[in-house]
Order: structure tokens, then sequence, then C-alpha cells
């Protein structure tokens, strides 16, 4: 258990309960390690046979054989993840004041065309040349590196080091290089060995066509975050034309990957939830860092991950002082996703904050950290926070011709200087005749620093060289034939594109990870069987308590009835089990899926309520029951508190 | 404003703020119905202007000219629609223990024919001959003799009741019948008086291609029902195998509209919750029908429709036991969508039920009612309530091969009759050799009447003339060629496909109805302005409350501060609003966004809290304002509540 990726505290859970038991502590342990298997496969295929019976997510179209990358989630895990989804929105739309948008999956071609999608959101495909199957050209190589590694013993030092390095570099690689290596190492499919055709990209959105008439290409969305870029202009005038401001967006964003794998975590269609804080690139501060800056957890700089150390416990106050952090903007939403998923209950020895390296990042992010959550797959990516800078505003002003900009009003109005080239069109007429409209362009083109140059040279020279790109020569541009000067103006603004930084969160991936942090195994009351729990916090619990019946009685039965009404109008989800199955069975069956409280009906007057974890019991009269178990739930009280205001119920005989 | 669709009680509380202010009331009223205009074109105009302009909705990719029939929900707007969302939950899944699933919008051809959707969901298109641009052909009728009707004055009655008529039947017409009449009447493409193409059908959905080789075609889907029923057979195991049950699904939902027009109601993507409830077909019964039973409300059923009457007000209970409502279930989900509408703020005299007639239900359809809403636009279908009978659930059977079916265990076996055809293979390969199998085939799917004959006839006369389909002719069949009886058996269980019974959401479109339903003008307190207000019921209004300092003062600010986190702490969904605006401008801009309730800062110990409607103000401590707001707009108690327990405050000079 200890090496299956299983939480220290729920080795420490089930060890405690063993002591309670007064077993051989040590032989116990043994077979729960052996039960679970010391490998993570075993862990996985535990979990993931658990997820599956009972229904947490089941195979899409599973009746039709399925498809490959989509996944339904059945009734416990579509109510963990409205959970999840409704805790977002308290956590960061809410107490962040964001301006929540919701936009169409159905993207026309010219959204994308500008945020860069259709040109290039591509992986590199091959094809068997014989059945047309497609791979993505990296996986085979990966494969082919990761098996020779593994199982080819006569391989030389040198050999070795070179397929690591070809893993190491394998996401720079081009079209071009993966077919030369995939020749090299005489590839060929793996399912019928036939040859593969050559790398090329396969663009990953699905295509579709708005409208009927076939002129209107259409994509879904590949992510959420465009809807928010080009609502940006109402947006800011929504919001007063004042900055700093975050819009949020929940909703399906879709991918077709060319061919999935590691189950829940790619698939096609998921559920992104997406921030766009937009911020003026000169003040990137934030008024509420203090309140998170002194937060201290796993952070895994480009530093330590190039010069292999690991990752290192870090506060977020010191990371943004010490530079590592670009800006407290970007170091504030790291503290506030650290909050977010520790809270769910993601195990925060298992999460790390990892700094993009270099060639990780696109040309125009300032800074970029991945939240990575541990589990049976690895280090996996599942909220993304980026400094973009002013990128996706600018293409999508240059592209739709609509200024995406801010403005700050002086106070008072500021005098500036400013460049001011005036090309003598009469001269530059005479002097290059057709050439004429280049040149000029091209004087108008220059910076500040080669036409203050330009200056001193013409007024010292009186005629310079000057090179003009777009008639590929130079040419000689004379004194009377342009005047540079700078002029001293007054400006009332200042006009600028904001940057953005964008916290953008996998919530498919989010609960995966959740499932694998709250499962664990735990001896029967026997000692014969191992038994499932999920130790998911009430705030993701799919269901907040269960109401049982301790046996088959009308009464009882009546009794179970009053207080499921009683929880209905609390808003409390819950289930009412009137079977005659054994209690011991009924908990068991409940606790596998996360329930954390059970309602025992052994009376007309008070019932018990069992907590999941502990199994400890209280004793609570009926009427109490519902607001008891509605204020642990919400979070107002603990259930340590209500350990201290009721009575403890020892539970004898009833779990069996 | 009678007559432009604002309900009575808008005019009432418009007429009465009026009075306190004792003005010429009978003046005021002809000012306000002139300045609304008496036409409901004015008061949509109004209404889509304030949703546009406070960013209730977005025209989608707006900075690139957007696309017809997509729409972002903009800040506000979004909040409505995920309370309405989460009130649906609470309504249906909650209360009524639904099982909830997440299904994706991607989905296999296969899925899609088997649903009938691939061949029948199609609408009838022409095609301008020479631009190409499509248009629906009913449309371009319905068009013409609109116009006709309204315009040509020299028109013969029977003319005008041809019209008429086609205007009845257009829904029924074929792609024949409505080439026919385009042709008839001289109908052109409206833009350019072009020929227009024969109508075709063009199926409504987006496809697409899931996966990278093109051989696997896919949809986005039409609709969710589709995710629900090819998982009945697990969601049956997950309720223990018990009938009945509902699951329900909430999600995106598309149709490639061919011309999409009437703004927000038909539109090419929009969010669905629908509910199916699996029923037993021989018992749709319901527990908690005796609930909602006494409720009455506007009914329109078949027969008033026929006859030319119109909707009248009916008890539940009466309509299903006077079987104009076909079952219990039926009738309960339509007493439960009534509730569930006019607690979000439907005006209940413009919400009917409207049954379906013969020609517009499916063939399979045991009943249908739509819950219409009255809006600008007419009475709108915003819910539709089928019972479907087994007709999903059996098309997926056939298709997939997967029995979807429900068992009922008998408490006793019970004995049953049972025909049993057994064909003499021996003599039946003697007599027919080649054709052995055909006749043997016929034979055997003899329906029991047929049987029951032949076993007569082969008693009496010792042959038969038989005739086989397959085949194409008659054969002569001895008695010794097949035995038929009759026998006795023990039955343990009766296996049946369940009836589905499916109230389906169309959320926008309830959204849009309650945006005009919500919506009135009341003078400003200087008289010389229209005000506009939304009365969202706090449940549904995007924003709870507002916080504003009286005046620009470091102290009230701070107080501001100090509410809002407490506010924030409750869930309490809230904007402060610092600037200097007079504090009438500050109210008028709020309730333009349907905030039901203001605190307004002016001491440091005690505010005021304003009530939307009636202007009301009352006087509350600074430490107990977020409860006393959150109890309020929670529905624990009520603003009257509020009025009994703290001092009225009177305005004074506040409200400028």
């Amino acid at each position: 258990m200890a090496s299956s990726g299983a939480p220290k505290s729920h080795i420490d859970a089930a060890v405690q309960s063993l002591n309670v038991l007064k077993l051989d502590k040590a032989s116990i342990k043994t077979q729960l390690q052996s039960a679970v298997s010391s490998n993570t496969d075993a862990f996985r295929q535990a979990l993931v046979n658990t997820l599956e019976r009972r229904l947490f997510y089941i195979p899409s179209f599973k009746i039709y054989r399925g498809v490959a990358g989509l996944y339904d989630y059945g009734p416990p895990g579509c109510a963990v993840k409205s959970n999840v989804l409704a805790f977002w929105r308290q956590h960061f739309v809410l107490e962040e004041n964001m301006l929540e948008v919701d936009c169409p999956c159905v993207t026309p071609e010219i959204v994308l065309k500008a945020s860069g999608h259709v040109d290039k959101f591509t992986d590199l495909m091959v094809k068997d040349d014989k059945t047309g199957t497609c791979y993505r050209a990296d996986h085979l190589i990966k494969d082919y590196c990761k098996e020779k590694l593994d199982k080819d013993l006569t391989m030389t030092p040198e050999k070795a080091a070179e397929l690591k390095h070809v893993l190491a570099i394998l996401d720079d690689l081009s079209a071009e290089d993966l077919g030369a290596k995939i020749k090299e190492y005489g590839i060929t499919a793996p399912d019928t060995k036939n040859h593969l055709s050559h790398p090329y990209p396969f663009n990953l959105m699905f295509q579709t066509s708005i409208g009927p008439s076939g002129f209107s290409p259409g994509y879904m969305r590949p992510e959420t975050a465009q809807g928010i870029f080009v609502n940006f202009k109402d947006l800011y005038y929504y919001n007063g034309n004042k900055l700093p401001f975050a819009a949020a967006q929940i909703g399906q964003a879709f991918r077709n990957e060319i061919s999935p794998r590691q189950g829940l975590l790619r698939v096609r269609e998921f559920t992104l939830a997406e921030i766009e804080h937009f911020v003026d690139p000169q003040d990137k501060s934030h008024p509420k860092f203090s309140e998170i800056s002194s937060l201290e957890f796993l952070m895994f700089p480009r530093e330590e991950q190039m010069s292999g150390q690991s990752a290192k416990r870090l506060q977020i106050g010191e990371a943004v002082s010490q530079g590592i952090v670009n800006n407290e903007t970007l170091g504030y939403f790291i503290g506030r996703v650290y909050l977010f998923l520790t809270r769910l209950g993601i195990d925060k020895e298992r999460l790390r904050f990892r700094q993009h390296l270099a060639n990780e990042m696109a040309h125009y992010a300032a800074d970029c950290w991945d939240a990575e959550i541990e589990c049976s797959y690895g280090w996996i990516e599942c909220v993304g926070i980026a400094d973009r800078s002013a990128y996706d505003l600018s293409a999508h002003s240059d592209k739709s011709g609509v200024a995406l900009v801010a403005q700050e009003k002086f106070p008072e109005p500021r005098e500036v200087e400013k460049l001011v080239i005036a090309p003598v069109k009469k001269e530059l007429g005479l002097a290059f005749k057709g050439n004429q409209k280049m040149v000029t362009e091209a004087l108008e083109a220059m910076d500040e620093k080669v036409a203050l140059e330009m200056k001193a040279d013409l007024e010292s020279k009186g005629e310079v060289e000057f090179h003009v790109c777009t008639l590929g020569k130079n040419v000689t541009v004379k004194k009377n034939m342009v005047s540079i000067s700078k002029e001293k103006k007054k400006e009332h603004q200042r006009v600028f594109t904001p940057s953005v930084i964008e916290p953008s969160f996998g919530i498919g991936r989010i609960i995966y990870c959740l499932f694998e942090h709250a499962f664990y195994l735990r001896p029967s009351k026997a000692g014969d069987e191992q038994l499932n729990v999920f130790c998911f916090p009430p705030l993701v619990a799919p269901i907040k308590c269960t109401v049982f019946p301790l046996v088959q009685n009308q009464q009882y039965e009546e009794v179970a009835k009053f207080i499921s009404k009683l929880l209905t109008a609390a808003g409390i989800s819950h289930k009412i089990d009137i079977t005659g199955t054994s209690i011991g069975k009924r908990y068991a069956r409940t606790d596998e899926l996360g329930v954390p409280f059970a309602i025992t009906v052994d009376s007309t007057t008070s019932v018990t309520i069992r907590e999941r974890d502990s199994k400890d019991q209280i004793r609570v009269n009926v009427e109490n029951v519902a607001s008891v178990v509605k204020e642990v739930t919400d979070g107002q009280s603990t259930w340590d508190d209500a350990l201290k205001t009721y009575p403890l119920h020892s539970s004898g005989s009833a779990e069996d």
C-alpha cells in the first residue's frame, strides 16, 4: 500500500483501525500490502474496478462498444463533478468577484485562425501504410525507447544514453526528425508490423460546418478562453473601464486525440474551467497577495529541473520576492489554486507547482506554472497558470480590426516627447520614382534609435545610405528628403493592451486524481475481506449521508422517511436504504461511494450518526439530526465539534 | 404597457408608485403607455436593449460580426442561468432522488442512427438558384401567406380561407406539397427574387469525424436523452433493479438551424435539462401524485384545440381522473413543472400546458403536453412532457443487441399458457429440400391466431396450404411436419421494456421568457425618465444584493468592505459600488440588473436595506445585515417578515 500511491494518512488510518482490533499489526500490514500489491497497476486496477462498478464513470456508448476517449459520469461521478464546479464558483468567481460568461462550443473558423489553433493546434501522426490506422509519431518512438531501455540487456551504455536523450527532447522534434528516427529504429505499426507513412500534422480540433451552405467552416472549441478574449471590450466596459478584472468560464472543450490513452486523463471531450485575469502590464501587483503569501508548498522552479534537483518547499511570498515567480498576480493565483485543490481533498504531499522550461513556453509567455498532481500515471498537469502577456488580445485586435485595449487616464496631462518622421514626398518622388512608396514606408517604419542616427548623419554629412528591405537594396537619402525631429506633446491617457494571466483547470483530471487520493482499502470487521473506501471531504462527497432503519420495521421506516424529508428541505443529498441487508454491509456499500455520514434509525426518538473514516457514532435526537448533518457537511462545524456536543454511541454488534 | 405583454401586477405597481407621488394618475398612465408603446415590438425592443446593454447576453463572436443563432451569456445572464440550473437540480434531481448523468456531446453515428436522428432529424430547405443562399421552405410559405392575409385587401374570401388552411396544415406538408405551393404562389428568394430549388431535406445535426481516420462519422448531439437511454442497463442495476426511477442530464445540445430567427428562442446551441423517468407500462401510477393533484392551472387539451375553444383552468388531479392526461406519472410531472416555472418567476397567467394534437405526436407516443409560455413572440414551447412508451429503449436494444429490459419478479411463480410450435425437421427436409429453412422459419414465426387455425385445419383435413413470404408462394404443410400445442409453464418473472416519460426543458427559452415576465418600466422620482426594472425573485436574481456607502468617505467604505466580507462568507453574491454617483442612480443601475436588495451604509453602526420593487427600506445593525439578506434570499423568511422585525427607514432625500 505504501508504495502504491496511497497517502501516508490512509495507511495510518488502516493501521490505527487494526490497533483497535488488537491484532498482530505487522502481519496484517504485510497482508494489506500484498493484498493491494506493491505495484501501482494493482492499486489502479482496484480503483478503476470500484469506479466503474459503482458508476462513478462509464465508458460512453458502452452498448455500442464505446468510443475511445469518451466517458460518461454516472450518478456519483456526476455529483462529485457538480460539487467541484460549485466550489470552484464559490472559491474563484464569488470570492474574487469575477465576471462569469458562457459562450458556445461551436466556433467559426476566423476566431480560431486568429488564436493560432487552425494553423498550429496539431500533433504529428503516422499511418499504417496498408490499414490506414493512425498513431502519434512521438508515442511510437517513446514506446520503442522505453521498451529497449527496459528489456534490451545487451545495449551499450552509449546506445542507452542516446535513447534517454531522445526521450528528453521528444517534444522538440520536428516531423522530419521524428520520421528520421522511425526509419533509423525500424519502427513499424504496432498491430500489423506494416510500414508507416512519414509523420504529418493532424489538427486536433473537431471540424464541422455552420449552417446549411457548406461555406462556413467551424470547429468545436479546443478551450473556453477564446470566448472571453473576443468579449474583452464589453467586459471591460461592464467593469467600469477599470483594470484589473477577471472573467471566468466553465464549459466543454474538445480535442480529437489521435489515439487516446491513460483512461480519464486524456479524453476527447472534457470540462474546462478557465479564468482570464486582465491586468496592466506595468503593474502586476495584487491587492490580496498578502492573504496567501505565507502559504508554503512544493514548487519545482526551472533552475531545479535543469540542474537535476527535485521539487522543494517554498513560501509563495518568497518565490515572488526572489523573482522565481514572475509577479504577484501570478503568485496569488498559484496560492489560490493550492487552496482550491487541497480543500477538495488533493493530498498536499502529492501536489507540486512546476515551472515551464524555456522550450515548453510559448514565445510570448512571461512565465508559466503547472499544478501537477501525482497519481498512478505519474505527475499529471491538472491546472496551468500562465502569464500570456498581451498575445491573445493583440491577435484578435489584429484579425477583427476592433481595438481590444485599456486606457489609463492620467490625473494630470503628461508631457511626452514623441519622435516625428516626416518624409518629403516631392523630393522622394523625384529621386526614386516608382520606388517612392517603398522608401517612404521604410523611413516611417524606423525605430527611434535608427531615426536619431540618421538625423545626426544627415546633419553632419548631408546624405546617408539607407537599406530598404522591400527593395532589397540600399538607397541614398539626402537631407531634403526627410525631416526627423522630437516634439513635446501633452497626453491625457495611456492606451495599452492588457496582459492576461490565465489559470486553466482540467476538471476531469482533477476529479480523477481526487479519486486516487481519496481511495483506500481497509479490512472488514471479520478481517476476511478488503473493503473499499473513498475518504472524500463532505464538500465533494457525491451523497452527504444515508439513512438506514436498523431492522425492517414500519415504525423505523417512517422515522427514516421523516428524516429524509428534513434532509431534503435542508438541501442535503442523501439516500434511504430500507433493504434488509445487514447494517455492516450497508455501511460498506456507502463507504465505497464516499458517503461521509450514515444515520441509523434504531429507535423512534433518537438515532445514531456514524462518521465514515473513524467509524465513530454519536446519538442525536430525530429533530436535530438534519441540522447536525447540514452544519458538518456545510463546513460550519466539524465532526470533532459534534463529538463534543453529542453522546458517543458504542456500536456494539451493530456493525457486523 | 397593458397590451405590451407586461403583466397586470407590474402596471399596478407602477400606478401605485404614482399614487404615492400624488400626480395626475390618468395622464401619467397615458404617458407610460405611449412611452412603452402599445405594441409588443416596442416592449421587446426596450427589453432587448436593456439585456444587451447590461450584458445579460451578447451575440457570440461579435467583433467578427457574429454568427446567426449563437449567443453568449454575459455576467448577469450567466448568473441567472446557473441559478436556474441549481434550482432545477434541487427541485428535480434532489427532491425526486434522480440519477444524474453527464455524457459527451460528441456522439458516434450508430447511436443517432438507432434513435432515428440520422434519417429523420431534418427540415425541408430550398436554395436560391444563383447565390446558393438557403431558406426553410415552410418559412417562406408562412411568410407569403401571412403577408397576403395582412396586406392584400382585394383577396376573395375563398382565397383567404385557402391561405389560412395552408398555414394550419403547414407542418404536415411533404417536400412535394411544399414545392407545389412555392410554384403555385410564385415564391422567389426573399433577398434576390431569384428562382428557388425544389425543397429537399437538410439534416439539422452538426456533423464531424471522430478520430483521425475519417472513417468514424459523428454528430454533436441534438438532445441529451440518448446518453441516458444507452446507459439504461447500468442505471437500472444501480437503482437495485427496481422501477420506477428517473435519470436526468443537463448539458449542451446542437441544432444546425437553416436560418435561425426569433433571437434567443431559436438558436444553434443551447442548454437542455432532460429527465427520463422509466416506469412499468402496466403501472404508471405515481406515489407522490397526491402532493400535486390539487394544483390548478391553464390547460389546453386536444379537444379544446380541435373545437376552436381556448385554454381552461383545470385541476391536474381532475385532468388525470377524467383521462384528459394519460396517466398519473405524466400528470405528476406536469404539476412539478408548473411549480418549477412559477417559482422561477414565470407569470402563471401566461403559462399553459398544451396537449399535442394527433398529427404532432410521434406514432409511438402515448401522450404529450408542452409547457408553453406567452411572450412577445406568442406562446412558446419551453418544456415538452411526453410519454414516449418503449420506443427509445426498444430502438437501442434492436440496434445494439443488448437487451434494455426490466424484470418483475413474481412473489409466487405464475402458471401461463404458452404456444409451442415444433417443426419436424426430417419431414420438412424430405418435402422441401433446399427450401426447408425458409418454410421452418415461416412456421416458427406464426402468431398465435394463425398457428391455432393451422392446428385445427391439420387435425380436421390432415394438410393445409401455407404462404411462405420468403419463397413468395404457397406450400402444402402436412400433419406430420409440425406439432402445434399450448403448454402450461411456470414463470417466475415478467420481462418487459419499460415505458419512458420525458420532461425536456429548453433552459435558454425559459430564461428568455423569464426576462420578458420580469421586465417592467417605472418612472424616476422626478418623473422625467422611464427606469428599467427586472423583478426577479431572489432565487434567480443574478446578484442578491449591492453595498453602497451613501457618500464617499473612508469610514463608510470600511463598513461596506466589512459587510462585503460577511456576505462572501455567507455565500451571497453581491457587488460593492463606491463610486460617487448619486444613490438614486446607483439604485436605478442595480434595479436594471434585477438585484433584489441594496444595502446603503449611512452610519458606522447600522445600515439600511432597500427592497427593489416596493422601494421600502429597513434599518439593521451592521453585524446582522448579512444574515438578514441571507435568510430572505434563501427563502427561509420573507421581506414581509423582515419588515415586521426591523424598523422602517423613511428614505427622505436618499433617493434623488
